[in-house]
């Protein structure tokens, strides 16, 4: 089953396979980072770009395909991770080759345009193409950004604004009326005209990026937010659900209850003190956190609060969008009877931006804005990804994908019930908990990769799976016995220490 | 002098004479926007994608050439706006389409990487040839973000954590020892572990970004900060001077003297308030905010201020940076005798970032940090663009065409000096105001573009140039007659309701 194209064949002999088809051997010259990646790291250190020492290793781009990313020392890696779930389909997918070539991504790429003021011709068509073939359902308009932390950012400031919007209609003003003293107040950051009143809810063990608007809705961990200001905005409690599902539907059902209650507790507290929720932001996966998932009904729980309290519904699916739940967007397995009033994305649809309800159109110039909003080449490449995962029918390979991935890491959890736990997945958003806390992790997370398996930790004692959309059960039958091999070392050493 | 090309040249005929050299005929078929242009205005607005009605036209980038923009309906125009700055080299630049046509572009361009992670190989060498080979004297560390307002977010957070490592230090505590209280504080958005008792000094006028944080140091437009909720940041004015400067020099030292006397005992009293100042940001010209200009005696005293008050001290080199002013960075006028602690850039860069000093080098990974961390493509045209300053001798280009702006500025103004004052200027960001006010202004600037020239609005009644960097005297001297004529058309109808 595995090899269907011999190991030593250059990547341009594979370019006619498809990259769902492309299984290729697992190749490991060294352990990871290997001594040239290890000579790069020093070099990006010198000159301060190696991320605090986050750099692990570097990529060969130019030997990765499909699902296989070589490395500075010749390692073929199969990537379950897609740097932070940004692959979408795979390394040097023809059709995105294609698309760079093209005389339309030349030009649009050599001159950036300042797409708020004076876009390309032909960019209706292009957003269109892109975005609104992909849009949810019964959401009309989207806007583009630059990334996942401005897209939130800016979904936050079209609730902020029409949040005052509705406030101004409540007192007969129009929402362009400004009084004198939010004219002048807003100029020293002061209400009414900054609207310090209104917060954002957001949930424990949340992520929704780090820029200083977006890093106070997040909560993931402390090192993300410690020395750095925060806009008092309150938090709610996330659903943390026991496995599995099936036998815990009770407990979990009152879990969620739970945590609906506090958002609801916290939502009237706000309104009392005069400091009302303008949004409600939520991951259907809280990834970053720790993988946690909810129920559809907590969904549809929280979407019926917003709507009583006013607040903008908006829903982060930056990691989870564009494909990897088995649905375009992971939200569309809740059934809601109406859309969310935001969705933003990026990592996949390698644009970032947001779709969103017409009330949240701009009401005037220069409020939801800025120099580039967004970078056109990159809503080029994500109309690529769309139509590739129209044309291979990738919805049903992440799902079949998704089903092979539970498995494999259900029997390694049979195998070392004590070493895994909390076993869950939607698509290929698939994870597992290291019941023997976090070095166990992250022992895992380094030998996989030292074996040639590349997969993401998260939370405290996670391990998360974030694979292009072209990952096939092929892929997943070449991860499972590394998996199985890397618990069988790994386990009895850390059962004697734990 | 004019027309080295013929008219009915195609672009690609033009190809082998030099951007410089390039100088074609304004060629205008209809108003802006012609009808072409307004339809597609009207579809980018029925999806949301016509940021509240700000896009004025669209670009037809394949026709467009060197210093002229050709729009949707064929007419060609000599860019003096450059898309609010961003366009470095001309449109269609022979170098950027090399380096777009090369192989490594493709590779980084379509495999998206996590550049604090997984970076590209030689990812090093691409930025110490892209962005250390242009990084200011004694500056020898670059991060890298995909905006402006990113770039400002992420230097105010280094700026926040240096602050609170030195404030350990001096508690005898390492950088990285936080304390209980902090790390559970800091998930609440609360102090001690979130920063909130530290604040940024921005200046009256100012424009540094639209997220959240970034928002709350600008001070430009009310319009920019109305409804969106902002942090405690303090603020101080910033030098009006008055023009010509050699007639005013003591009126504007006395002027400098005021502000710089605000910005201490502002420093002073969020000191005695215990929520001193981390950082202080300032634009060498305030941009956005009505082009205003300081002398460099203003901004060493700015710096010795930061360096009594512990603050860092954040040039935003956004709009100014990359040659437009004659040097490389725009602080080089000010003779300072050490590096500013940061200096950040984007939009003639391409890619977003910032430079910084040694001391300010990230103390553990995942604080400065995020999934993309920039676009490795931006930095490859980055690279592309410091290397055609250096070969194609740009800078000496941008201080002639300075020159040759600013005498056709101040001819304008001899002809006509009850419509225009404050003639000032900096290499070729240059600008004026417009006497008789914002209808005014705006009527100049939609005038200029229906004869073919572009250039942009800012602040209330300002009219400022952002050529890119190879329009030279010859393509002023195309300016200057339309300039002439719009004025001579426009300054009787306005004198009269004046």
């Amino acid at each position: 089953m595995l090899s269907a194209i011999p190991s030593q064949a250059a990547p341009n002999q594979t370019a006619h396979v498809a990259m769902t088809d492309l299984v290729l051997p697992i190749d490991m010259k060294t352990s990871v980072p290997g001594p040239r990646s290890v000579e790069m790291l020093e070099q990006l250190r010198k000159i301060g770009s190696d991320a605090g020492g986050a750099v692990k290793f570097c990529c060969d781009f130019a030997q990765s395909k499909g699902n296989y990313l070589v490395d500075a020392d010749g390692n073929r890696m199969l990537d379950l991770f897609g740097h932070i779930s940004s692959i979408p389909i795979g390394y040097n997918h023809p059709a995105m080759e294609a698309a760079h070539k093209s005389d339309l991504m030349r030009h649009i790429s050599l001159n950036r345009a300042a797409l708020g003021m004076m876009p390309p011709v032909d960019w209706a068509e292009h957003v269109q193409e892109a975005l609104m073939s992909i849009a949810p359902q019964d959401m009309h308009k989207v806007q583009t950004m630059a990334c996942g932390s401005c897209a939130n950012e800016n979904a936050f400031k079209a609730a902020f604004i029409a949040y005052r919007a509705a406030q101004r209609a409540a007192e007969d003003r129009q929402a362009l009326e400004f009084v004198q003293e939010e004219m002048s107040s807003c100029m020293m950051n002061e209400g009414p005209g900054a609207a310090n009143d209104l917060v954002i809810l957001s949930f424990e063990g949340s992520f929704h990026g780090r820029t200083i608007g977006a890093l106070s809705a997040t909560r993931s961990k402390a090192i993300h937010k410690l020395d750095v200001p925060a806009l008092q905005w309150p938090t709610a409690p996330f659903p943390r659900l026991t496995y599995p599902l099936e036998e815990n539907v009770a407990v979990n059902a009152v879990e969620e209850k739970r945590c609906l209650s506090k958002v609801q507790k916290t939502m009237e507290a706000q309104h009392a003190a005069g400091r009302p929720v303008a949004a409600v932001i939520v991951e259907p996966i809280q990834s970053e956190g720790g993988d946690f998932h909810a129920t559809a009904a907590f969904f549809r729980g929280l979407q019926e609060l917003c709507r009583q309290y006013s607040a903008a519904f908006i829903v982060d699916e930056v990691q989870t969008g564009m494909g990897a739940s088995g649905h375009m967007w992971a939200f569309e397995h809740w059934g809601l009877e109406s859309p969310p009033d935001f969705v933003t994305f990026s990592k996949k649809a390698q644009t970032a931006g947001y779709f969103y309800t017409d009330r949240f159109a701009s009401n005037a110039p220069y409020r939801i804005f800025n120099t580039w909003m967004g970078d056109p080449a990159k809503v080029l490449l994500c109309g690529v990804v769309g139509s590739t995962i129209k044309d291979e029918n990738l919805l049903e390979t992440v799902r079949d994908a998704g089903n092979a991935l539970m498995t494999a890491i259900l029997e390694g959890q049979a195998r070392y019930p004590k070493a895994i736990s909390n076993v869950r997945g939607l698509g290929t958003l698939c994870s597992f908990d290291c019941t023997f806390g976090g070095a166990f992790r992250d022992s895992v997370v380094d030998e996989l990769r030292n074996r040639g398996c590349i997969v993401g930790a998260c939370g405290d004692t996670s391990v998360r799976f974030r694979p292009p959309l072209i990952c096939t059960r092929a892929h997943i039958e070449q991860f499972s016995p590394v998996f199985h091999a890397t618990l069988a070392e790994l386990v009895p050493i850390h059962e004697k220490t734990h």
